[in-house]
């Protein structure tokens, strides 16, 4: 051991202590007759303190000592006179006698600490020295704890953690596969697993009863702001259960999880709302709770006025902001300008103040004092608040509703990264219709099965019918999402039926799990959490980048190890391949 | 729930209980006014009872049973008359009183119990009924068991587990690499890891410390009885640290794992024995412990008798066999044959038998009895023990002596599977001298570090270097290697020397970490174990397969999900690639 103590560990009761710690050199303070080092580690920061009664040779290595040199010092613990309060071992320094350097350093090219000078593309070529920074390093400190209690969870409730191949075939269906040639079976490929769906519903077939993996998943997608090409996902799957059962025991691993790590408890069972009422309400299948801020249908109501944009629209509704009144001119104008964005695409903003001064709107000419309070009185509106309307198609007006309620709940503080509001988003419809192809899509998987008391108008009337699915939503972060699976045959070959699946179009794709659900396939279900964004959400983060080591950016490029890269002419031909590029 | 209980669970503290059962029909025995059904679960087996009084309804259900049927089944908890001892549920049996077929199941191809008469190929085909036999679901029980255990010391030992990525980079030493088109990149690939050597390192250069993963590893190997595409390590590194503190460390987790899992104390450290010492006398770099049998030369001492296949010899060496005194002379005959096959390579088999009637042997014509005493006395044999001498060039005879000893270790029952006796070996060669391209290569890998006493000799005598590298032997498996790192910048300039790079080269396959050590890396190193191996060694088992739920073939293809396969044009085109099959 180069060290007898860590750079985090000596208090005021080490005091008079020889030790001898290991570390980088975060800070000198070169002071003349005496010289202050920070020494870093994982565990902290200590200071070192050097008079100039040393030997030559000892301030000799102080002297040539620079910002992240590694050291080996050896002294004597002693109380500080000025004390940090901000660092645990702010009580005592280490009255230095010897110094080692074992690993000088050329000079970083961003400062190391979380207010760093570094930009984000130097930041990741540099990924080692940005994962020198503590808030950096905290964040995977924080994954391995999470990591940890999940495993721990798990275990006490009897699942198994059961390894998947990595190596495994391409589908046909869902989002690009990443691929791998054969080399031992030319011209085949292996598939990269976008989840371990198949192997987890084999694992109940083969009765394993509860399994569980934290596990890495794959996906080639076209990359946006917060995606990973691969990902880490926690995945479930149990046997002989129902929907009620898989809910609580994952709500049993969230609340093990706040309470461990946040010191968050939840007493309460978390809250349900189907998949309709967070659409009509929130305008949104992933409601942040954090505050109330409901839409309401203004349709009915506010018709016939004489007011052609309400005549004309399909859908009218509106949000009250609780205490905007005071909302200027200008303010409003902003606002408008950021709903008429292309990425939210209303036409335009009509606002209802509910000022101390009495009602004034933007829709004056068409509507007095009395109907627009009545219209107030929808969104239990108060002196001081402010209601804003927008009109259009119900989805996309739903829609721009929704983020306008987030934006304004931004705007009015309502949305703390300190407070979580859980809930489970249920009855999600279990076809989704396509405009374009003229057939419905499975909107989880074809193995989602039904709600049972759906099933009489599973032909008749498909888009009505909900499945046994349901999303677990966090703040208005969905954190993972299940479905209980059909496991009857019978069932299984309707949905293919309505899913426009010939017979054999269905044993192409699926064949090789029908087959396996022949020989006894248990009731079961499961879930699926992803691990780096709950992570970032215990870590207050807005993206996943910060809780993976080494991400990749948006290219799907490793900027450290500048990968991926050509390979040789051999490797190819090994490999039964070439590179085609497209001219 | 589907069950109130499951299969293993209900005891003679449950009489009369009503309970609810699910699982699978095991077997069913129609005695008329009695059936009795063996109904299975991942937990257990639990005896069903239905006596012909049932409603009919029930009745038939009964009679529509088959074998692997999933069932519900509702009934009271009764003590059994004629009690079975063997399973842990055997003193209860359920009185039925409904039964619901769940899920039919077609035959299967094989039994679903641990003597299965399914050969190898069907149960990998059907490998989720496979996965059903006791003894297959046992192993993956422990490795979860296994992988939580190590998890658990780990984090006790302040390690933070990080995940490396899976989408690397290629690199051209070592063995072959898979390899992933990147679509968003044409014309390059990512590479799956070998292990993740780099990125430990680099994390350490990060300052995370303590660093520990259990994950997938890939090589694209040509395939033999014992390998798989994709394997699972546990792989460690820690900074700040010397051999001795490594060896520690990582011998704790193995007596955590051992105290944990088998129940096995090992008061005592682990035996250490260098590399040259385990040459000589086992020649093998990691011995079977469980049995002495050493090899010892001969080669002074016998040769210049006369007898040409000695005198001639390079090396002359034996082991002694106690109590095989008594083997006949066609049991050596088939020894000789054994030896002589072309995996072992001896020219032939010399024997001495230190028989009750006095010591006979096959080179009585040179060697009287004297001799052959003195011969004795080098392996101190005793009146009713055997010794065997192989002779030949030296490396290649001790390899097989080695495999000799190991044989007759098994024929004379010395290697106990429940006898565990691990070893660390050290002080391995830093460098190994490649004859067909005359150049060193490094045996562990580049930035193995050199024992300091042995820097003095790195250019003039590289082939005496010895490295700070070793391996957790235990029972003659290796589970684990590694090596302390150099972390100075001027020795890994002088090893890249040695092994013939040029700066250039040096640049081009090292140049990203090289670049990283010149900012602060620490002093550190590292072990990496072979999880599956460490989980067959606790189960028991000869071959890694049945410790991994899904293995893959001898051709490195997936049975059961057939895998790899072909994909579809489209597929290829999106990745700038062709499939290009040799003639």
């Amino acid at each position: 051991m180069y060290r007898t103590h860590t750079c985090g560990e000596l208090r005021l009761s080490h005091i008079n202590h020889e030790v001898t710690l290991a570390g980088w050199v975060q800070r000198i303070r070169d002071l003349g007759a005496m010289t202050f080092i920070d020494l870093r580690d994982r565990y902290g920061i200590t200071q070192l303190v050097a008079d100039g009664t040393l030997p030559e040779d000892v301030l000799n290595s102080i002297r040539s000592l620079g910002r992240e040199y590694v050291v080996q010092v050896k002294g004597t613990v002693r109380e500080r006179s000025n004390k940090n309060k901000n660092i645990p071992t702010g009580d005592i320094e280490i009255l230095v006698s010897s110094v080692k350097v074992l690993n000088a350093s050329v000079v970083p090219p961003f400062t190391i600490q979380d207010d760093t000078d570094g930009g984000d593309e130097l930041r990741m070529k540099y990924r080692y020295l940005d994962l020198r920074r503590p808030s950096v390093r905290q964040n995977l400190e924080l994954r391995h704890k999470m990591a940890q209690e999940v495993r721990r969870y798990f275990d006490e409730q009897g699942f198994l953690e059961v390894e998947t191949p990595v190596l495994m075939k391409s589908t046909p269906e869902g989002a690009r596969d990443f691929v791998v040639p054969s080399r031992l079976n030319p011209g085949t490929f292996y598939a990269l697993p976008q989840s371990p769906q198949t192997f987890k519903q084999i694992l109940m077939v083969a009765g394993f009863d509860r399994y569980f993996q934290i596990v890495k998943c794959f996906r080639d997608e076209d990359l946006r702001a917060d995606r990973q090409p691969e990902f880490t996902q926690i995945d479930c799957e149990m046997s002989f259960v129902e929907q009620e059962d898989i809910l609580n025991t994952f709500e049993g691993m969230l609340k093990h999880l706040f309470k461990k790590i946040k010191g968050v408890d939840f007493d309460k069972p978390f809250l349900r709302m189907t998949f309709e009422d967070a659409m009509n309400n929130y305008g949104n299948d992933k409601p942040d709770l954090r505050f109330d801020m409901k839409i309401h249908e203004l349709t009915n109501l506010v018709k016939g006025k004489g007011f052609s944009i309400f005549d004309q629209a399909a859908y009218i509704g509106g949000i009250c902001a609780n205490g905007a009144a005071d909302y200027s001119r200008k303010q409003i104008d902003e606002l408008t300008e950021w709903v008429k964005r292309p990425q939210i695409g209303a036409k335009g903003l009509i606002y209802i103040r509910f000022g101390a001064d009495g009602i004034k709107s933007s829709i004056d000419k068409f509507f007095n004092t009395e109907e627009l309070a009545k219209i107030g009185e929808v969104f239990g509106a108060k002196t001081g608040d402010m209601v804003f309307v927008l009109v259009g198609d119900k989805k996309k007006t739903l829609g721009q509703l929704s983020e306008l309620r987030l934006e304004m709940g931004t705007r009015l503080g309502l949305r703390d990264k300190d407070t979580f509001v859980p809930l489970w988003v249920i009855d999600f419809p279990l076809f989704e219709w396509d405009e374009e192809t003229k057939r419905f899509y499975a909107m989880h998987h074809p193995f989602t099965s039904p709600k049972p008391e759906d099933i009489a108008i599973f032909e008749s009337d498909p888009g009505k019918v909900r499945a046994n699915a349901y999303d677990c939503v966090v703040n208005g972060v969905e954190l993972g999402g299940g479905s209980i699976r059909i496991h009857d045959q019978e069932l299984q070959q309707r949905m293919f039926k309505v899913l426009g699946f010939t017979k054999e179009q269905a044993e192409y794709q699926f064949g090789f799990i029908m087959n396996a659900f022949t020989y006894g396939a248990p009731p079961h279900g499961g879930i699926a959490f992803g691990f780096d964004r709950l992570v970032s959400m215990f870590a207050g983060l807005d993206s996943i980048r910060d809780t993976i080591a080494f991400p990749k950016n948006n290219s799907g490029r490793d900027m450290m190890i500048d990968s991926p890269s050509i390979i040789s002419d051999e490797q190819l031909k090994e490999l039964n391949i070439k590179v085609a590029l497209k001219e």
